[in-house]
């Protein structure tokens, strides 16, 4: 695996009206865990990528972050929420429990 | 797992001059990438998802997309080979061994 986790943010910008991730501060949300996952130390092959992402067509539950290999999604609210899966997943690989995406939203 | 194969295509654009995945006609590729996808019936939750991605830090090996939650990543040349990946791997679950990204290439 080239990266122990891949974490991807939708940051889709929508022109038409609809409700996207990007209108729940996902910029800021990225910006913050790029910039906490290099404080750390953990971004690199072997380690962490934080990525840019277009619309992952989860919008019901935005905005939201999918982690893999692990294939875990989060629905993240605020900035605190993005320092706590940066410690607890991305870090010491412990999933945040309390923000999983439900399993039932998608589009 | 909420897709069964999570395809990611490196779309960044770079100000700079630096070379880039989107010289090499990455747009093109995500683009046929998701209309063979969407034609053969494989998009939606549970099956196929194609997603757009900044900068996935490979660049040496560009244009690169990576498949998980295999963490299979590709080095594409033309839509040919996008066809390969969708019939081969997306939709049979076979990867195409010839388009691996060499595992030494990153940035």
């Amino acid at each position: 695996m080239y990266y122990k986790h891949h974490i991807f943010f939708c940051l889709n910008q929508r022109d038409n009206g609809e409700t996207c991730c990007a209108q729940f501060q996902a910029q800021q949300a990225f910006d913050r865990c790029k910039a906490q996952v290099k404080a750390q130390g953990l971004s690199g092959a072997g380690q962490v990528r934080v990525n840019k992402a277009g619309c992952l067509d989860r919008c019901a539950a935005g905005p939201v972050a999918v982690v893999y290999p692990e294939g875990v999604w989060y629905s993240y609210v605020d900035l605190q929420d993005i320092d706590e899966i940066v410690e607890s997943h991305l870090k010491n690989g412990e999933v945040v429990e309390r923000l999983l995406t439900p399993p039932h939203l998608g589009r």
